[in-house]
C-alpha cells in the first residue's frame, strides 16, 4: 500500500498467532491496514475483530450469519487464495494450523507477497516446493516462529554460517521419570513451562516433536544441511536460538517469552519498531542460562521428524498430517501421551514416498497418512 | 595490496596482542603480507618476527644491533609514522600500549587505513579527535577487543540500537571482602580467572577501569549516548557483550576466551575466516551463563572512568594517563592496589580541563597528567 502503511491479511486471525498479531496491529494503528481476516469456527471473535479493523475481505469456515448483519461498507466473503492475492496487500500472515495454509502460502508467494509463516506444517509438509516457488516469484518467506525468528535474526547481516542451533525448553516433562510419561493427561501437557500457545503446538512442544519440525523448518528456510542444525535444552526460553559462523563466534537472540516480538519482526522487517506495550527483558543481572543435552530417549518424536526431514519426498508431510491426527487422538483422551510417537512412527513405517512431489502428491500423501493414523 | 592479499603492520608486535595477531597470520599465509613490525624493547623477539615474516619495514624503540646482522632485503628503519602510511598497507594492528599510539592511529586515518585498535588508551584519550578524522578520512577504526568486538558484531546489519551491554568479569576480586582488598599484591592481581592478557590490561580489569574504558571506547565506536551503555557482570566470560535494540530483541556474541577471534574478525572484516587452529567453544550443553549486577563499591575505578568520558575534553585522557602510572606504581609495589583509584581520583579532581582539545592540548595533559600522578 501507499504511504508506508503495510497492507495485512491475517489467516487463522482468532488463533493465539491471529490474536496476538493484531495486538501487535493494535499498538501501531496508523502504520497497518488490515486488508483481510480469515478464521476457522470462532465466529463470535471474528465478529469482534471485523468490527474493530473493518476488513474489506472476510473469509469463515463455519457459517456466520451475525457478520452479515454488520454494515458491510463494501466488505466481501472471499477465498483464502483471494484474500492473499488482494493488490492491496502487502504482507500474509499465515496463523492456520495444518495444512489449509499450504495453497495460499504457494498463492501468496506465486503473487510476490511476503508471507509470515506462523504455520510451520506447510514448511514442514511441502518445504522444497514452497521455498522453489519463493525463489521464483518476488515473493519471501518469513518465520514467526521464535526460534527460527532468532536464527534469522542472527544471520542478519552474516552469511558465514557453520552452525544452527535450536534451544529447546525441554516441556514440562523433562524430569517426568520415563515410565510415568504414558499416564500424561492432556491438562499436564497443556501446561507449557515458558511459552502460552495454542493446543496443538503445546502438545507437539511436549513431545519435542515441535523441535523437529522448526529444524526442517530451518533446513528450507536458512538453506542449511541437516547435519549443521544442532538442539540443545534451555530450560529458561530466554535464548532463542544461536548462530555459530565459520571463524567460530557465535551469536544468539533474547527476549521474552512473548510470541509478539517474532511476530511484529517478521511484520515491520527490515525494519524494529519500538512497541510500548510488548514486555522487554528484565535485567540480565540474576538471570541465569543453562544449557543441556538433548536426552533423546525422553523425545522419540525428535528423531522421527528429523528422519523424516532428512529422508525428503512426501515423508514430512505425512509426519506432519500424522503427527496433527496422533495429537488430536491424545487431546480426546483416545490414546496416551505415549502413543503419539506409535502412531506416527507406524504411519511413516507403512508410508510409500514419493520423491519430489508435486502439490497434488503431497495433499495426497497427507490425506493417506490421516487416514492411517485415524484407523 | 593486490590479489586479496591483506598488508599488515602491527605496532607493538611483541606485545600479546602483537604476537597473537602473528598467530592469526601464521594460520594463514597466503592472505597476510606482514609490511612493518614495530617493538619496544623486546629486541629478542622481534628479530625472531623480523627473520620469520620479513618485513619491508621495521621500528624498535630500543637498540636492536641483532637486526642489523640479518640479510636486509631492502629492509628498512622508519618511524611509525611512516610505516603506517605506507602505500601496501590494508590494516593497522595498533597494539601498543599507551599513548604512542596516538599520532599513528590519526596518521594511518589520515591516510584511508584502515586501524585495528586494541590500545583503547587511544580512543579514551582522544575519542573526538580519532572519531572525527576517521569520519573525515575513508578510514576505518575497528575494535580488537573482544568486548566492544562483541558489540560491533551484533551490531551487523542493524541500526535499531536502544542499549548496548558490556560484559565484565568481575576480575580475580569479586569475592574478596571488601576491607582486604587494599593488600593485593601484584601477583594476585596479575591472575585473570578468564582472560590472558598483558599486564597493563589485567590490572585495569581487576579494577574494572578497564570496563570503563570500554565504555568511553563503545561511546565513541558506536556513537551511543553514555546512558544507553550498561555494564553487566558475567564471570564466565562466555557471552561477550550484548546489544539490545528498539524493538526489544537483544542479540549477544559468544565465544571462547580467545583474543585470537577478535583480532581475526577485525583483519578480515567483513569476511569471516575458518582458522582451523583458533579454539572453538565447547559444546553448549553443561554450559551456563549467569549475570550479576556491576558491584560498584568494590569498583570505583569504573564510576571514575564513565564520569570522566561523560566529563569530556581533556578529562578521559587524565584518567588515561594518571591511570598508567598509577598501575604502573602498583606493579612496582609503590602503592597499594586501592592507591590506584586514589591517584588516578585525586589527578583529576586537581585537573583544569580543556574542551574540544587539539592533539597538543591532550598531549600536553596526558604528560600533566602524568607528572601529578607520580608526584
Amino acid at each position: 500500500m501507499d504511504n508506508g502503511v503495510k497492507g495485512l491479511v491475517i489467516l487463522g486471525s482468532t488463533g493465539s498467532i491471529g490474536r496476538q498479531t493484531l495486538d501487535v496491529v493494535r499498538s501501531f494503528p496508523d502504520r497497518f491496514s488490515v486488508i483481510g481476516l480469515a478464521a476457522g469456527r470462532n465466529t463470535d471473535l471474528l465478529v469482534q475483530q471485523v468490527n474493530e479493523f473493518s476488513p474489506s475481505l472476510v473469509c469463515c469456515t463455519a457459517p456466520c450469519p451475525e457478520l452479515e448483519d454488520l454494515p458491510a461498507n463494501g466488505r466481501r466473503w472471499v477465498s483464502l487464495e483471494e484474500m492473499v492475492c488482494h493488490p492491496d496487500v502487502d504482507v500474509v500472515m499465515m496463523a492456520t494450523v495444518g495444512k489449509v495454509g499450504l495453497e495460499p502460502t504457494l498463492a501468496a508467494l506465486r503473487q510476490g507477497k511476503t508471507v509470515a509463516l506462523s504455520n510451520k506444517e506447510v514448511i514442514v509438509a511441502a518445504g522444497e516446493l514452497v521455498m522453489a516457488e519463493a525463489r521464483r516469484s518476488k515473493g519471501s518467506l518469513l518465520p514467526v516462529d521464535s526460534e527460527p525468528s532468532a536464527i534469522w535474526q542472527c544471520l542478519r547481516g552474516e552469511d558465514s554460517v557453520s552452525r544452527l542451533i535450536l534451544t529447546a525448553s525441554g516441556g514440562p516433562f523433562r524430569e517426568r521419570p520415563l515410565d510415568e510419561l504414558a499416564d500424561v493427561t492432556p491438562e499436564e501437557a497443556l501446561k507449557h513451562p515458558t511459552w502460552s500457545m495454542g493446543n496443538k503446538i503445546t502438545i507437539d512442544s511436549s513431545t519435542l516433536m515441535n523441535k523437529g519440525f522448526e529444524v526442517i523448518e530451518s533446513h528450507h528456510l536458512f538453506d542449511i544441511p541437516y547435519d549443521q542444525i544442532d538442539v540443545v535444552v534451555h530450560p529458561q526460553s530466554a535464548v532463542h536460538s544461536l548462530v555459530e559462523f565459520t571463524d567460530g563466534s557465535i551469536k544468539a537472540q533474547i527476549g521474552p517469552t512473548d510470541m509478539r516480538l517474532p511476530i511484529q519482526y517478521a511484520l515491520t522487517y527490515p525494519e524494529r519498531w519500538h512497541n510500548s506495550q510488548t514486555p522487554r527483558m528484565g535485567p540480565l543481572a540474576q538471570m541465569q542460562f543453562t544449557f543441556y543435552e538433548l536426552d533423546t530417549p525422553r523425545y522419540p518424536c525428535f528423531g522421527l521428524a528429523v528422519d523424516a526431514g532428512k529422508k525428503g519426498g512426501t515423508y514430512p508431510a505425512v509426519l506432519s498430517a500424522a503427527d496433527e491426527v496422533a495429537v488430536n487422538l491424545f487431546l480426546e483422551r483416545r490414546i496416551g501421551f505415549t502413543d503419539i510417537f506409535k502412531v506416527v512412527e507406524r504411519v511413516l513405517d507403512m508410508h510409500t514416498p514419493v520423491y519430489n512431489p508435486s502439490l497434488e502428491e503431497i495433499l495426497a500423501a497427507d490425506q493417506w497418512a490421516r487416514d492411517a493414523a485415524a484407523g
